[in-house]
């Protein structure tokens, strides 16, 4: 007899602006937001008994007045209130999945009342909210960053296969995604993200780097040794490779000039780093 | 001390193309693979010490070798034969993962040499490959479809936030995903899948729908029912919201003739089906 | 002072499913729906009064409208319903364009109310309506399409910086877009279509190919020569380049079996071809 | 007989990054280039002789040549070095069109080479060259901008399909697209680049908006009236609806505070204003 192993559902892609027109400059807020529950619904596949599902439109509707009536000043606050929502009203709801992304918007100039968002980064935060408690992790995605000096690749295990040269001038591009865990659960999201972002930045600046890895294990070092209440850090940095572009065909010298950037094939590199070795997901 | 808790990198987006003209008509395949290692190479993270490193670049060349060389008709088999390629010649790997995307080329009439792919469907695989054996999934990806007769939605829980109107008679339209794990590695891969996406659309096209859940279920169990080497199967379904216009506004009638489709916000249903409660994940 | 020298206004993207359940099996179009207006606007650019302007909003309700109440059966006959609709009542208005694209929906099986759309390929149009007259076009977009054998490139024009080999078997894949132009507004639109679209993969198909200029004239000579009611075709090709991998670096041949798959650079062709000199766009 | 009425073929998407260590910081350019050649081509389409038809590959090349070899500090000089390449060196070429994109790199704080880039802006320019002369614009594209407050729609025309309330305080967000033509050929591209978009947002930013139509109207004005060697700016302004929540419902007020942004359907508003009246495309 088929049963069911595990199963979720809910809404996303819930996008709305906040606007708080009481501060000068105005403050933008603009956000996407996904909900999934887990917890007792097997009837509602098994037999069509609907009674225990909570509509998506209705968590969609939850989201926009929820946005209006808490008191929320980051993401991971807002997402906090949307799980105790559901948590606290559904019995039969396990656990609540809250994501949310923030698109960042400047203001132009020093007018109060006009933005711009040049941009693909997106400041994210996932709460898993269960009967147990609630983890919060902050995050950033689609951050594209380029070192034009202080990157390697040498060294490396080499087969009949192996065609690569080794050079110790590279162009080093990714696309970073990060997501870090947080100690606790009421601490001040926005100056944390800021300054997570800020050592990531720095570190990768900074780093002489040998290898993504290598520099991707020393972005996360840097972040946990300067930032108490992180206790984990994920990073993601796929290798957006720049290939050197061979003009000796041409009778001319390349010395880290000109390059083509390439989408595919595309290295991928991925860790989690922590402060010990347990808890090993 | 900071810690790597999990790490794995490789070469995604490893396009190609192969054509068989030994055939009549010639046979044309194109993947998309992706190769991600992990084992030990915490030394490379920690120390920049490169020597257990082998180049993304190289898995990309083994790839094309591997298509060229292997004698191989599904991507299941392509793909146990990339992940055995890496783990018999790297000891210190503990874990190879590919992933393979078919795009579907069909031939065009009656000709041999010319083929058209109108679209976004994608055939996936997923190996997982250690020391201790082999596990094959089998995909669909990006199956758009949709019923305009036999689904409905009603019964469910309310609350005062609840707007949506229960309805007996709705379009049900979704982008289907679909996984499934096989009992064995040795199988006829392209005739099963065929037989379970065949599956598949038949149970979703007669299915008398109370819900998203209810139909993924029903799904999922005619596969499960007839097909004995698949030993489970996961589902996604988002609930690509067809929407029904309001023409009594124009003194109009609309007996579910005009929708407008939407791409968000959007539902969103998962689930993981087996032959029993055992080996949840 | 600043002048207006063209402008134009409207919605895009207003996109609808109609279905027809009086049918067996249900007919369902899908359809994204643009219209933009021209005519005497300049006061609501220059001092903001917009008592010429029509809301787009209300455009957007009018093809709801439109598409509910017209006899129509076909994107063309919709698209000349909907600009008559807006030069009929805005005597303000002097040219009406509306760009309907198609998005195809198949059954499955035999079943008469499920339905699957795999693919990116459009069906479009594109009506131009003044007082003086309507232009129709019809077209094809996001056809990808894919040669095995039948293609050369050979005997070009060549300088020092040509690096290209000459070759006469190598794969030839485009995505083509096509659009032609009818000689009649009273025309069987949906067998016309078919028509056209089954000329040119046909020609495509059986063209032996000295360059993509060289196929995309035969394609569109197949499609003047035969349908009389097409006065001129423009199709575009872009040369999406499918590049024979080395395998020789390892040892292996690589007869035309292996290739990459390329997105960029691109090449691109494009032209417009009529039944002679005259009308020259 | 059909004949070509017109036709033009060329190379896109040709990507490269350009890095100048000489300076600190050092300089990153990240351009995509794409060339149409217009000439006597049309043996290649009738009659498959290639003789005249110099490879996509080859502008490739050249594009990496002349992007190595010639001295530009824009965009606008090195479009205009490449359609010179090709003009010069083909006789049967009368028209050559350059399109370049930039997206912007930002110094990661005093790093001299780390670089981010989180935008999906991008600086444009577009050359059309002939054997009578050169055309040059420069634009802007995918510039996300929005206004909190200084925007109504309000007094515009109605019909019996019009539901849209008017409103004195909406929320206005748009992409912004621009492009406009220099009078001359030897131009401080740069500093003009920015001085134009300073000006666009600043006039965006400052203008009571009584529609999209008049705010792009006061944008093109504002370029107009403070840069001479600008002739004629064309404006795209699609209007990304952003719809206020109806949170009475559940008896909450939303005094412009919670909004769904939206991305279809969308407004669309474009306009191309001169000097003066001639010249009117």
């Amino acid at each position: 007899m088929p049963v069911i192993r595990s199963d979720k559902y809910g809404k996303t892609r819930v996008r709305l602006i906040r606007v708080d027109r009481s501060r000068a400059p105005h403050e933008v807020k603009e956000l996407s937001v996904a909900i999934l529950l887990e917890g007792d619904f097997s009837s509602a596949y098994v037999d069509g008994d609907n009674s225990n599902v909570l509509p998506t439109d209705t968590m969609k509707n939850a989201v926009y007045v929820l946005a209006r009536t808490l008191a929320w000043d980051s993401i991971e606050a807002l997402g906090g209130g949307i799980a105790r929502h559901f948590l606290d009203r559904l019995s039969h709801v396990s656990q609540v999945s809250v994501e949310i992304e923030e698109g960042p918007w400047h203001q132009i100039g020093q007018h109060i009342a006009a933005f711009l968002q040049s941009g693909m980064e997106r400041r994210t935060s996932r709460l898993i909210a269960t009967r147990a408690g609630i983890s919060i992790t902050s995050g950033i995605g689609g951050l594209r960053i380029l070192k034009t000096a202080g990157s390697a690749f040498a060294g490396f295990l080499k087969d009949e296969l192996t065609t690569l040269p080794e050079t110790n001038d590279r162009l080093f591009a990714t696309v970073l995604q990060a997501e870090w865990t947080y100690a606790g659960n009421d601490l001040s999201f926005n100056e944390l993200h800021h300054d997570v972002r800020a050592l990531l930045l720095e570190r990768f600046a900074e780093h002489e780097s040998l290898s993504v890895q290598h520099t991707l294990f020393a972005m996360a070092v840097g972040v946990l040794e300067k930032i108490d209440s992180v206790t984990e850090i994920y990073l993601a940095m796929p290798n957006k490779h720049c290939l050197l572009v061979d003009l000796a065909r041409f009778g001319l010298d390349n010395p880290n000039v000109i390059f083509v950037p390439t989408d595919e094939p595309s290295g991928y590199i991925e860790a989690r780093i922590g402060r010990d070795a347990a808890n090993v997901r």
